[in-house]
């Protein structure tokens, strides 16, 4: 009562504006893993940024070092920061001394993103987040790899640096942060349901009997919708990998092999060469026509399907929708999400929009590392 | 050059531990005002959360006060803080004491949490602001209030407390966010379409001509869908405040004024005494049969949109959609949001799902308050 009065007492007007208000400056060093399709787009995106967010948000982005598989290049390499990287020294790719350099030796705010799709990358996050770097990526590597991997990187960064995925399922869109602000604020998880392939997307739309499977597949290859190897995308592992990422979000210790995934490849076509199986693609006509059947039989749609049940179930494969379903109406190649909680029952909660792609993903991972950047301590 | 050798001479191999790694203890004092329906719901979500989040991520929440428009409650009137509101004691609403009583006087972290609809409440903001408080909000009245006032808002809150309002456009939809995170990652917005609006959603999805547009609307009034007073969703303004607000969050310095509202109330029925325009209802039918008629000549429907385009002009009304727009397929109620920008252009980025109610409200509050959490710093 007595503190509470003489609080009153004392300040019976307008608040004064806080002494320590300041204009939050901050440095991130960063160091980048993987120049390739969706890195060397994130750098030219950061580069564009970084006046800007000096300018407006008081942070200042500090590329320290780039890291390719075989080589790498540091910034004291070459004092001209933002020349060509053709026109700069490049050293063998050493990845303690890379994170070392990046991290420094004066308490700054250090961050490494990987954007390669390298396990062995991905088997560094838990020193660098336990040295307290922090760690971006949409490498799926280190969400859907190996659980006990997993559990150290979420020991390090519960104590260490931040790590954030959020571009491992479907790139820019707002999926896993949206999955964890459901959960931390205290909703309850009842499904999630999704379309995360594009390309299963894709051929799932395009695919309703009047041209064969097989040469919607080769079109699709032909197209670069595809991976290279197209059994890549049809064996609904990429998906499946995604679907781990979130049932581990959701607190499920899921792992790949927890999934029950049904490939759209036969098996006795899945170990073949490449030239080989591609010869053979219209064996998956067999495969498809009978499901699309059944599903055209109750004026349904068949569909490419990710579930994830409230008991941590998580299925992969073919499913006949309804066609006023939501997932009935995505455009082309679009990745479609579906949470369902106690709170978003009757309806469910959806994201949709393109789920790949390198500006996409790029600005993904952009987002990750402003939302660190945001719990940056003012260091001097 | 010698820095970089030297640093990397002395680190050859693993990254110790840091040194400062620390599980991030903060407390965060908070303040509600308006413990109406989507306030209670958040006292009980914060409440049934405080256990979890104090173990897990080590944020204290500590409850200090809640205001309604004429009494409000300290925590030193009662020591037992879990307590019964009833059972306390209260005192007239002063919101100078509110306000200063939970910032305290001993530096720590504090914020307050504005579930009113009043303007009164938000022309307080930029003060608290300044004084350091954190603001979150569902009211949409300082976002879409006078220009002046925002911007003061914007100023205070870039060197004093932070200021967020996600629950104001959509409720606990990712769309405030969303945007943000396109822009703040160098995207560039070429529109917004929305359904911001879920009775006008349910009305125009009911409405196929079947029956009256008027009787539909009694429907929905009776069904406790739209406002007290139905001229309050008919007449678009709602759904142009949150127009404003994404306006506003892209750069455009709109007012409401700024906004070209079609409301389907007839201007004759504009200024009636509520009991007198529920009995004159059957006007409304020879406003809405027409644009209906035209949209299911080009075999399209109607649907109530808000539109903001690259320019910045807004505008909010009717408008006829092919059937296959994904505006066309929101499931009752449902809210629905489309971001086109540079990045997603041929596709663009969709949120959808329920965009009212108290639960999802409060928890939209609620990621907005853990998102603060998140960059406190640590303080002792
Ligand atoms: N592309 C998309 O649309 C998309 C969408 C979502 C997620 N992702 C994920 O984003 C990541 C990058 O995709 P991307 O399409 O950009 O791949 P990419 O073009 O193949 O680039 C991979 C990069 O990683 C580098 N790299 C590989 N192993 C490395 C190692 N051990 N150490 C350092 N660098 C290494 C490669 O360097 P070298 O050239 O020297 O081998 C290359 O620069 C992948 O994890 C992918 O799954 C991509
Ligand atoms: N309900 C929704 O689904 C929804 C969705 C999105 C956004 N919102 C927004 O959320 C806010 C709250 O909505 P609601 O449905 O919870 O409203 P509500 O039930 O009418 O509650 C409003 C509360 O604000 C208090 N209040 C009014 N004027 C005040 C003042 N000058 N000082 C202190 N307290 C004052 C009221 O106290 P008294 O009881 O003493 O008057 C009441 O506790 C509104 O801004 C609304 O637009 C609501």
């Amino acid at each position: 009562m007595d503190s509470c009065a003489s609080l009153i007492a004392e300040h019976p007007h307008r608040l004064p504006p806080l002494h320590a208000a300041s204009s939050r400056r901050r440095t991130l060093a960063i160091g980048l893993i993987g120049p390739g399709r969706v890195g060397s787009v994130l750098l030219s995106q950061l580069r564009s940024a970084q006046e800007r967010l000096a300018r407006e948000s008081g942070l200042e982005l500090k590329l320290c070092g780039v890291a390719a598989s075989r080589r790498m290049w540091l910034d004291c390499d070459d004092p001209e920061l933002n020349a060509q990287h053709d026109a700069q020294t490049w050293r063998p790719t050493d990845l303690d001394q890379f994170a070392t350099y990046v991290r420094g030796d004066d308490q700054r705010h250090a961050m490494l993103i990987d954007c390669s799709a390298s396990d062995a990358v991905a088997s560094q996050y838990p020193y660098w987040l336990a040295s307290g770097l922090h760690v971006v990526t949409p490498n799926k590597l280190a969400s859907s790899g190996p659980l006990s991997r997993w559990q150290s990187i979420r020991a390090a960064s519960s104590h260490g640096g931040r790590f954030r995925y959020e571009a491992t399922v479907c790139a820019g869109l707002p999926v896993v942060q949206t999955l964890r602000d459901l959960l931390d604020t205290g909703d309850q998880l009842l499904s999630v349901e999704g379309m995360f392939s594009g390309t299963l997307a894709w051929l799932c739309c395009q695919y309703d009997g009047t041209r064969p499977f097989s040469e919607l597949v080769r079109e699709a290859h032909a197209l670069g919708y595809t991976e290279p190897d197209p059994r890549d995308d049809l064996s609904g592992m990429d998906v499946a990998r995604k679907l781990v990422i979130l049932a581990r979000e959701a607190g499920w210790p899921l792992s790949l092999q927890d999934v029950a995934v049904q490939s759209l490849v036969p098996p006795e076509l899945a170990e073949l060469p490449l030239e080989e199986f591609m010869e053979r693609l219209d064996e998956l006509d067999a495969v498809m026509s009978q499901p699309l059947a059944a599903a055209q039989a109750v004026d349904g749609v068949l569909r490419h399907v990710a579930s994830l049940d409230r008991d941590g179930r998580a299925q992969v494969g073919l499913q006949a929708l309804p066609s006023p379903h939501p997932f009935a109406h995505t455009r082309l190649t679009d990745n479609i999400v579906q949470f369902r909680t106690l709170r978003y029952s009757d309806n469910p909660m959806l994201v949709q929009g393109p789920g790949a792609g390198p500006e996409v993903t790029a600005a993904g991972v952009f987002a990750d590392l402003l939302r660190i950047a945001e719990s940056l301590e003012v260091r001097a």
